[in-house]
């Protein structure tokens, strides 16, 4: 098995690899607050993959929330302990089911637990959101072009789920560098047509590719994502433009 | 400004590719009613990447409604004439803004117009989505693995929106050859401890990374995902398993 399933895979013709790269970037220590996460992030990336200009990367909320001291002492015996922290981080509860709660937290993001998890920290602590998710990619950001001259786009991504589709994909909860939605209105599609209104969310599609090479379970906390175009890049914020206003949702 | 930007990027050190590529394929003619699609992509591919057993294969959805005639004549002068096919691919109408109508469609998907757009047809049609998608993706996995005995997954993608966010993400609307949702459940952490729920839609991941080099307005309607996982692969049904169902949807 091993050798008709790997060691000589069946090709139709030979490679030619050209698009988009996603590399995963192994080496990042276990995260402690107070870490600086960008240095430990660009030593990582220089020890296999490098830094390009124009490359993304997209780092795990998880070693964010660590580096940033976003960690609250929970009952290690309890695993509903960290619920009281949901009901605080939440703006607004918009459903309940048993033990699930959906809610919209404090930075306008709708999701289960208000972001809170206590998978891949130790079990006497939950992790809480950063506080500010665009500012910290700003900070790995500024950190790769301040030491390195590198012109990077950040991508700060966590695990949610969504209505009427089942599983969980990448989002983007912060963004810097980037530009987080681009607005293909106007443009004319392939037949000329005028297309009236095509508003990719560029940030969340990169988040999804990323976990393709991340994992849950493999310890691997950012990603690369290299070959973008330079139309990607620019100022934004998830904050500013990726969160509906809740006067323009319809599911609210 | 061109040779700053693209003549001599600079890189803070040497590039050492792994992980995921995502390959643009063109060369794919306008698919026209009857069109044997999957001969058509797979000869695209054969020109430019070539296949590899598991490689991913995501395809528009747009080419596959064109080749299987999903095609419905209207009034190119009147931008509003697919609205009576809307309410007649809908299942349930969940709600109304304006000319918007977000719907569920006869398959189970929750969109926008039931899926139905105009943008890259002819001015005097409008293309509905597949009858049965993961019937679509199997064709074209079963044809490259009966001409080639190349192993891949297909997906056939659209352009959906979403609550709460803005701007569109591609999902998955069938599948062939992958399994939909993979389930780590049980899966113990980096930490060692068990995550008790985390199923990530790898389908919609690759739908999303796939959208990444496809574009809106580039006529590029296919794209390979190449270096997936052996754990990737095998039986698998969005409809089956990413639509959820009514009763187990806190928002519908």
């Amino acid at each position: 098995m091993t050798q008709s399933d790997s060691a000589s895979p069946r090709t139709a013709d030979t490679a030619r690899p050209i698009g988009l790269q996603i590399i995963p970037v192994p080496g990042l220590p276990e995260i402690r607050p107070g870490d600086d996460l960008a240095r430990l992030i660009i030593d990582a990336c220089l020890q296999s993959c490098g830094l390009h200009d124009h490359d993304v990367l997209v780092v795990s909320q998880k070693v964010v929330s660590k580096a940033e001291d976003r960690l609250v002492p929970v009952d290690p015996g309890d695993p509903l302990a960290h619920k009281p922290l949901v009901e605080r981080e939440s703006a607004r509860i918009l459903r309940r089911r048993g033990d699930l709660i959906i809610s919209e937290t404090r930075h306008g993001f709708v999701c289960a637990n208000a972001g809170i998890d206590r998978s891949n920290v130790a079990p006497d602590v939950a992790a809480l959101l950063p506080e500010d998710s665009d500012r910290s990619a700003r900070r790995i950001r500024d950190a790769v072009a301040g030491r390195h001259g590198v012109n990077v786009g950040v991508i700060v991504a966590d695990t949610f789920g969504r209505p009427w589709r089942r599983g969980l994909t990448d989002i983007a909860l912060g963004c810097a560098g980037l530009k987080p939605i681009l607005d293909l209105r106007g443009t004319p599609d392939a037949g000329g047509r005028q297309l009236h209104v095509t508003e990719v969310c560029l940030v969340d599609e990169l988040a999804a590719a990323a976990e393709l090479v991340r994992g849950k379970a493999t310890g691997i906390a950012v990603a690369v994502i290299r070959g973008g175009g330079p139309e990607w890049f620019g100022p934004g914020s998830v904050a500013e433009q990726v969160i509906r206003h809740p006067g323009e949702d319809l599911f609210r």
